[in-house]
């Protein structure tokens, strides 16, 4: 597998994409068009909050057709809440994208992210639609990235080639993340464009096995978003022989994918609203696949973890505390848990008790913009790693201050 | 119902108590003894945190005892994640206290709370127990509420008094709370005294049914902690026939304890961690009791929704999305929310869209130290209300500063 230096979704042959500034926001891009020059097998997942933002219940319904061609994408308003106003506004926004790009309807996926409540302002989001679509090209992936962007604060691009059945495989996908990530089947809005040949079952499959390990681990601030998307859509340009089961292909282009995937991910979760580091939990020796997901998302979940490594706090009882309370079943007298990252590893508790270490070894990771908590649960073979970040002054800030 | 300016669990009949300095905590009071002189029927609850401190494992034991005659309890630090050391030294402090006393060792219980995963400095508590015992007096309630903080920033207690069968019956309780506060099934520390004659079933019953309505509905932060303890002592003194079973007279004194927790409820959350304001979600007219305690507590679990109020932000989007991805199911597009308090009442949204509403109008409630949110979901008749606390800098400051 190799990482593409041209990153982005328009790193993959034979797709397009644009990003500009409509007016919805003040004066930021918020609109963009993701378009592959012929109709792509698609797969979706989306938020499991029974609250669904208009564009999600539109797409639910889309992604039923074999293949998608265009993805169009607001930022600045969610659509959610919005109503039967709010569905025929997006139902208008994907039509508006296929008579602008000459493709059927059908074929358009749409999505939306920003406040929630207010309905579109109609006229400068057709008008938008009709200027992205207009701007498209091979070098917009960069762009589109820009323009999904919300509170954000860079813009979360990658692309890997990998070879499938002898020919090259190239991956482009963008996400965005920010707040009100606590993702939960779907995930907040990630778009991800492969020339790969592959059969639609194996597509959804491949993605949503992908989601799980990776958009699925992470947290921001618990709060699951009406609006989580992830697309993949796959033109086949690759050439290669179509991908129609678990083949070692499948699991070549899997591999890729997880890669990507989790990359995004990562991105995501060190990018969280008021961030200063980005937090690995690692929970290893579990009994359960079920038991190890449980522990690494609830001490990532967790306000108290989260604050403490924002003040640089050894307060390891926080981390126990919370893999108490995930509703995963285990004995806590035999637990050991380790920080470590570039900067060292020291184990910090043992059997469930705190074993001496030095303070500065301590400080030496934690004022590091990386910190891996590993959790050894010493009760079975199964692991599982979540990402989040620390609790900052600037989280509340962000939160209470824009209606974003 | 009468509420008793002589506050605290020495209002109550045949109850002394006291609260000092032991020296656990560098000057403020850490140790207090709760004494009834007569051996009271007892009942408890506790966390449902797989990782449970010392002194709940012990109480687990305990318990089990028809009755108990007096609570230990020290802050400062929490006695969990300190394995069979910490098993001993809760011991200990229960036979201190009985060799003091001159009361039976399995007629005491055990409570702690503060720092997890270091041992107690046994020395400094054994003295304490013996200095505390000997400050037991009937006007004691206050100093061991003010001893049983940690991050609290005002003391806990309440009692009021009923007739049950005839006679007055007195219930005084005091509790800590402030951070780490999302009880499930027990809940941070709260200890009741009363004077009613009632069987050991009944007490347990009432105790059980009334944490489930008072302190299982708040949260300051999501997380459970590992020392959550409820006692209630009920020592006879009142010379009422007997309670036992659920009769006229045990719903008096099942209401009567309802008023009491869950006045102590909302202090704990008014007072949790850095906040500002005092959140009440309502959920009303739900298709189950189950829907209307999931929507209500995820409301006030929201990190978003508790910074927009922390900042006066009228952002409702968040309250529908918190029901959203509560676990519980319901339409949301029938769904209506308001704000209200004593400065008036809004509705914000209506079958899951703002309405118009005035946003001058709108300030002048946000702005109160208590804000009620009402949310009715319009599918049946079951309701339910949870209480919380606005998300802050002062949380972040508190908790990433502080090994507590």
């Amino acid at each position: 597998m190799e990482i593409l230096t041209s990153k982005g979704v328009t790193a993959v042959p034979g797709f397009k994409a644009s990003g500009i500034a409509s007016g919805i926001k003040k004066s930021k891009k918020d609109m963009s068009v993701i378009y592959s020059s012929v109709p792509a097998v698609s797969a979706a997942t989306f938020t499991s909050n029974v609250v669904k933002a208009a564009p999600v219940l539109f797409d639910m319904e889309n992604i039923k057709n074999e293949t998608a061609q265009a993805i169009i994408v607001n930022s600045g308003n969610a659509n959610a809440c919005t109503g039967e106003q709010g569905m025929a506004n997006a139902k208008a926004m994907a039509e508006k994208t296929a008579s602008c790009l000459g493709i059927n309807a059908k074929n358009v996926l749409v999505a939306s992210t920003g406040i929630i409540g207010i309905q579109l302002p109609m006229d400068t989001v057709l008008a938008g639609i009709e200027a992205a679509c207009e701007a498209i090209s091979e070098e917009g992936g960069s762009d589109a990235a820009q323009s999904i962007m919300t509170t954000d604060s860079f813009q979360k691009e990658i692309a890997v080639s990998v070879s499938v059945g002898g020919k090259k495989v190239t991956i482009g996908a963008m996400a965005k993340g920010s707040g009100m990530i606590h993702p939960n089947m779907g995930t907040m809005l990630s778009f991800i464009a492969t020339d790969v040949s592959i059969s639609k079952q194996m597509l959804s499959k491949a993605l949503k096995d992908s989601v799980d390990d990776s958009y699925n681990m992470i947290s921001v601030d618990g709060d699951t978003s009406t609006n989580d998307t992830a697309f993949v859509l796959a033109n086949g340009l690759a050439g290669n022989e179509t991908i129609s089961s678990e083949s070692s292909d499948y699991y070549e282009f899997k591999k890729a994918l997880d890669y990507v995937n989790t990359e995004l991910a990562k991105m995501i979760a060190s990018d969280g609203e008021g961030a200063t580091k980005l937090l690995e939990t690692s929970i290893i020796n579990a009994p359960s696949l079920e038991t190890a997901r449980l522990c690494a998302r609830s001490v990532i979940s967790s306000n108290l973890v989260k604050a403490a490594f924002f003040g640089n706090n050894t307060n390891w009882g926080r981390i126990m505390c919370s893999i108490g309370y995930s509703g995963a079943d285990f004995n806590p007298d035999i637990v050991d848990i380790y920080f470590k990252n570039e900067s060292g590893e020291i184990k910090i508790a043992e059997n469930g008790m705190e074993v001496g270490f030095s303070e500065d070894d301590a400080q030496k990771i934690l004022q590091g913009q990386y910190v891996n908590i590993t959790v050894d649960l010493k009760a079975g073979e199964y692991s599982a790693t979540a990402w989040g970040c620390d609790l900052s002054y600037d989280y509340v800030k962000v939160n209470a201050m824009y209606k974003s």
